[in-house]
């Protein structure tokens, strides 16, 4: 029962139908036809359910195993696996031409990546971190960083790291301390310092490590303007390109975590012996912002991994309640999956997750119109549509992805709660993405801060006018025009909740305090309304082929789950209108002192 | 930062101005002052805090361990901790004086298993199920079997098990199958068969334990009607009363489960070899029914723990974020507890924790009431509203329970995934809290279905009765004018959907599809509002005490939690009456087949 079936449908659905494959007229995109596309996710569908999908329970109870050397055993499998991810050239797909890549649309990585994190989300980590850091290289890293680096990243031969978090700074990254050393030589630095919880820190299912770390130069500021961004590789590079030295890096612990076993999450000390030697990316005192390109995109990839297991959560509940008999339905024996209480869960998993993946494949949308549009203008209104939901994609899919696999758990019952079933599992592994790249705390805050306050709301503001569009259009279809309401009514709050935050936020007084107190809630409404809204352009796409006389089930079945999302979940979201508006007189008051 | 403290304080505040120690003045409790209830809350508190709760993080990591000859070793230091609660006579404090308890009246019970619970609830489940045992014997045991075996499940020296659940029979018990065959004694039967998710179905942390088994004997018709209830013990019992023969049951194998690591989750063999030797307990056929007795209380049982869980997750992350330094408030570093975001999160869950023990404990009054009033209409009404509010506790708690426990891990960041920290083992443990002593979707169905039907919603009214009151006092407290409001638009919509479900609940063509299609959103929606209500009764309370001059912080505390819970709440639960008044139309035809 614990498999998992790359949604290749509901992909294609969405970059079909919903995004109508608008990414493929840009330029740049001209080789990519919708036959391509179809190919690529139909390929990735077999590496995520063949080869990645069978390894994601033995992944889990095995987990990684650190030798006394430091070196990093990663459970049975997982170098096969990822070998043949790097071979079928998958690390590449969303990676430019020019970088050595496919060069394929951000929406058709993302699709690939939601496939691969919904098989194996501990494995899927790995390339993600790589991700980051061909990003962060191919933007701030020197031409001869690039030369060295870049080609084996893409590839995925090397794989990279993120090195950010230190004890006594996590969410807040002023507070780093690794030390880096100008070297005599100009070129080199060298660091030391520790660094905890880095992913994928260590392993030995790709030849070499490369690891971008935040330190600080011994002259440097306190705060964030001190801090700069090295490159330190696991194996020094000799001239020739081959592996030379092993670097002054080692790995001092792994964490014993709650899920993702099969990802080792390392402590790694930096200079135990005379300095790990690295070589600064991009400007002095720059590295906290040259960090943040590749985490805006990191964040986005955090949802897509929430979306991957909520749709093994969905998958694994489904197949249960439709092989468990127990109760009865109209007088017979039944499956569970008769009971209207079950369907209400599987219904509501399966809802959530369509509209999350909606939302987030719309931003991959976006993400390839800044990038690859010849319109400055259009460039620079995606991106910052881009940027307004990026906050929410990772926030709001991760949490959703949390309780998605929870309710899955509770479709099994007593067997949800053995572990041999695989459902608990996907909560286990589900419940770090609401943590890292920035708690979603710390995404509210981005969202009802930095990325509100900066434009005044507008490209939010934006963002509404089409979810407004979408509802006139749906309450001008007569078997929609109830869920039209439903989402206008929806939005209304948004726009008044941002209205207020807008006001209060600018306020000098009491900005920082407003911004604080309601960004939580504030970012739950907004991620129930554009959810809500990609479900009723949905729906608006069901309904125009079941009206076109399709007798497919999958069009019924998509218009009941946007049906679900837009009058029995949107407005458990709109409920966070009247928590706004309670104030925060209470927060304020409150003092967590027993 | 791993340790529990009994919330001994919030407790007492319960007793004493919410319930106003009420239990203690019915017919049977005349010994039990408000003195003697604090020295056995105080006493319980050490026996928590000192004993039980240091064994909570080591029991996890450990785990049980079954041998090969069946025995099941329960994690170090259990054992003794089980053995100081019955040298200590804990296990009979809620059992009344005839059966050899100290016949405290229920809340005082409560309130010591909450904190049993949140020290370590592993450990808690033992004597749970011994009480359940007890309560089914003293009911429908003959006197020969209450005379050997009573004493001792009263004490603690032997414990209980419920054996319910078969592979085919889970949530319908209709299906069990474990054979009884009457022997030519004319007073014992051979039991033969498998029971699965036997909580402490093998330990040796007691001398002896009585199984109770539902099993049907040879001739018995299918369904419900053929099941009959049979004591079984580990060892026979001597007429002397001293133990003899193993009998034949034993563990086939333990569950590797999620979490309540510390507590043996067995499969029971029953008569591998000549059939296990029992004893019929109350009337043939009506098995079911004896059984639900003991688990109506079981279930208020499950709701307290729920409770005690949830406030540890309270302490645990309340401990983090006092102590945690990251970010700044007004300019200067702070601990993370001064960020507003971050107080939301802690009062989300003290607030919450705060409802749902005054809920419970009041529950646990109206059983008082029930048991021991010498008016028999006051037993009847408090009887009836004991019998709506058991399946809100069990769910609602429970539900909220695993929401607590993983905002508290949210509230560590990244230490919060890592396991020593002990913040992810109470999300571990609360997921199991839900599922088991009846589904949550059974709760639901439960009390929209059998409760409320039943007598018309009469005993919801008159609770919804008192819970306008409450608004209305609250309404004419200048300072809490607002709070009033909130309350009585809560109450307002479950008096409403209960009126919905009430009419379409009695349809003959609709009633059975409208239970089961409303019951959840509906329990949830009863959940705030009467949470919502007991946490207006402490802010009456908490502005009291305010009002006549107390500095003491505690009341500032209570009220700010009760803000929290009728202002940014209660507004979520009311979502769910949009989610009912949607129908079931959507769920009608939502069809799982992929």
């Amino acid at each position: 029962m614990n498999y998992y079936a790359a949604p290749v449908r509901d992909l294609r659905f969405v970059l079909e139908e919903l995004l109508e494959h608008r990414s493929l007229a840009l330029p740049g995109f001209e080789e990519a036809s919708p036959d391509l596309v179809e190919a690529v996710l139909e390929e990735a569908a077999k590496l995520a359910g063949d080869v990645w999908g069978p390894l994601n329970a033995s992944g889990d109870q095995q987990g990684c195993r650190r030798q006394e050397d430091g070196r990093v055993i990663s459970p049975e499998g997982f170098k096969n696996a990822y070998q043949a991810y790097v071979e079928g050239g998958w690390n590449g797909i969303g990676v430019s031409e020019e970088l050595g890549g496919q060069g394929l649309p951000e929406v058709v990585a993302s699709s690939v990546q939601e496939m691969l994190h919904g098989a194996n989300m501990a494995l899927g980590l790995c390339p993600m971190l790589t991700a980051g850091a061909i990003e962060a290289l191919a933007h701030h890293g020197s031409d001869e960083l690039k030369t060295v680096y870049l080609p084996k990243l893409v590839e995925g031969t090397w794989t990279g790291t993120m090195n950010l978090t230190e004890p006594q700074a996590g969410s807040d990254l002023s507070k780093v301390r690794t030390r880096a050393v100008p070297q005599d030589d100009g070129k080199t630095y060298r660091l030391s310092g520790q660094k905890i919880f880095i992913t994928w820190g260590e392993h030995e299912c790709a030849e070499n490590i490369v690891h971008l770390v935040l330190a600080r130069k011994p002259d440097a500021p306190e705060g964030n303007k001190g801090i700069s961004l090295f490159l330190v590789p696991k194996f020094l590079v000799n001239d020739d390109g081959s592996l030379g030295e092993r670097n002054d890096v080692v790995c001092a612990s792994i964490e014993h975590k709650l899920g993702i076993h099969g990802s080792p999450t390392c402590t790694l000390s930096f200079g135990e012996k005379e300095g790990a030697i690295g070589y600064l990316v991009g400007e002095e005192g720059r590295g906290l912002n040259h960090m943040f390109t590749m985490m805006n995109e990191a964040r986005h990839k955090v949802g897509i991994q929430g979306i991957g297991v909520a749709e093994r959560a969905c998958q694994h509940a489904t197949a249960y309640a439709l092989d468990r008999v127990q109760g009865k339905a109209r007088g017979s024996e039944c499956t569970i999956s008769h009971h209207l209480d079950v369907k209400r869960m599987l219904l509501s998993m399966r809802s959530r997750t369509d509209a999350l993946r909606a939302l987030a494949l719309y931003c991959a949308a976006q993400l390839d119109i800044a990038r690859r549009s010849d319109d400055a203008d259009e460039r620079r209104v995606a991106q910052a549509r881009a940027d307004v939901l990026i906050p929410v994609i990772k926030s709001f899919s991760t949490d959703q992805a949390v309780d998605i696999a929870s309710l899955g758990i509770q479709v099994h019952g007593g067997m949800g709660y053995v572990e041999e079933t695989g459902a608990a599992q996907l909560l286990r592994d589900a419940r770090i993405a609401p943590i890292y790249e920035g708690t979603n705390g710390i995404q509210a805050l981005d969202l009802a801060g930095r990325k509100l306050q900066r434009d005044g709301g507008k490209a939010l503001s934006a963002l509404l006018d089409d979810v407004d569009a979408t509802a006139q259009s749906l309450s001008s279809t007569a078997a929609l025009a109830t869920l039209g309401k439903s989402l206008a009514a929806g939005a209304q709050d948004l726009r008044d909740t941002m209205k207020l935050l807008l006001e209060q936020g600018m306020n000098p007084e009491t900005g920082p305090d407003a911004v604080q107190a309601y960004a939580t809630p504030f970012l739950n409404l907004a991620g129930h309304v554009l959810c809500a809204w990609q479900m009723g352009e949905s729906a608006l796409k069901a309904q125009a082929a079941l009206d076109g006389g399709s007798d497919d089930p999958f069009y019924t079945a998509k218009k009941l789950s946007a049906e679900y999302a837009l009058s029995q979940w949107l407005p458990v979201g709109r409920a966070q209108r009247a928590v706004i508006e309670a104030g925060m007189e209470t927060l304020s008051e409150f003092d967590a002192t027993p």
